[in-house]
């Protein structure tokens, strides 16, 4: 029966989680290009747990206290003071494995924060990467979902609402979705699914703008695929892990 | 040249439109069902101005104040104190034309509030039924433009996002659009054009849900179609009006 299941609610920015009951519900953290997906990558390859800071200041003085390695971009090149950029292909196994990273993201990040301020019962992070995890997990949890879109600055951003749309077409009839965002995620999905990446080159999209001036399409091309690294990541006590359930 | 044309934004909630600089901008605004379509019509009927008020108790008090005819619905019914409700078919031209209507209205009257608070340059409210007298307005001033979306409590909606869809339609080569969400919203216009109606009842999106369950299909029909009521609508000093260009 349609009103016995959970509900399901896409928030295609920061700015409008609010309007959403965070305390009841799983909250999905989305940052497609390119934090989820280089921290899935990451924990894929055996990072110990990655630690998400909102500063690069934040990330020297935690990256001095413990044994890590530090990482953030601005502008498209490392940040001054940290140690590696925010791309997926910098953590091979090889040199993260058993490793702890410390990342400063910005959009992710301010997101993350607000879900915990407001009390989310539990907080993972997608992203095409580990789709199939993610979609698993909130199947099985047969719980409330907000899947919240990091987006650019509060701007609302097509990689993400994309995903969202993605996760949506594998798990909505576990779901009551009484919401037009999560509505337009779909059909924006249903539109690019059979290339993502030629969708949103055609479409020219902020953030493919943004990332192929610095030679990134790789990278996106990377972050588009599903279930390269395919890990639950969960977020616990200010750090993010891979978990099995 | 690309860099010499105007930008246009679309501001997916009023919860968004801070994001924009409004200060620079004709911003429109757009309450699909019903408000603007409503708004539209009146004046193509001849109703010489409409003056649109947050609150039932306002609008009574400015109906006691001047000759004019009070309209605002709560829950789908006509608000108490009130004469008339919020559909485009209570204002013939036999009825509306020459006077002065006062319109109560919740999730347009905040956003035409914040437009007026951040010092819009113009104001002017769409809806499908005045597509066209909107888009040749907006070639014809060569400024930059945000297309405001009313939403339904600040959550995005699917009517208004397809309406900033048809604009950006028909004036894109005139403007300079980096911003995903006016993407998106063509990408849903184009989906959507071959048949508005079926394609908002086929996603039973939340307003279809609300108005269908108190039997106003019609009103849904009329509010998706184009140019009805083709009138330019100009909020100046306080009124709603029509106004040739």
């Amino acid at each position: 029966m349609e009103s016995n299941k959970p509900s399901l609610f896409t928030s295609l920015s920061p700015a409008l989680l609010h309007l959403y009951d965070v305390s009841s519900s799983i909250v999905v953290i989305i940052d497609v290009l390119r934090a989820t997906s280089t921290i899935a990558t990451a924990l894929h390859n055996g990072a110990r747990s990655i630690i998400p800071v909102d500063s690069v200041s934040e990330c020297i003085r935690i990256g001095k206290q413990i044994d890590s390695i530090t990482a953030g971009e601005r502008d498209g090149k490392v940040a001054e003071g940290l140690e590696h950029g925010n791309s997926p292909f910098e953590y091979p196994s090889e040199f993260i494995g058993g490793k702890t990273l410390v990342l400063t993201t910005t959009n992710g990040t301010k997101l993350l924060q607000m879900a915990l301020d407001n009390n989310a019962k539990t907080i993972i992070a997608g992203a095409f990467v580990n789709l199939t995890a993610v979609c698993k997990f909130l199947i099985a949890q047969k719980q409330n979902v907000i899947l919240g879109c990091a987006a650019w600055k509060d701007r609302v951003n097509i990689e993400d609402t994309l995903f969202a749309g993605a996760v949506i077409h594998k798990i909505k009839k576990h779901f009551s979705i009484n919401c037009d965002s999560s509505k337009m995620a779909e059909t924006m999905y249903d539109d690019a699914k059979a290339d993502l990446f030629e969708f949103i080159k055609e479409k020219n999209i902020s953030h493919y703008q943004r990332l192929s001036s610095f030679g990134l399409e790789k990278d996106i091309r990377y972050c588009l695929t599903e279930d390269l690294a395919n890990v639950l990541v969960v977020y616990e006590e200010g750090k993010l892990i891979s978990k099995t359930f």
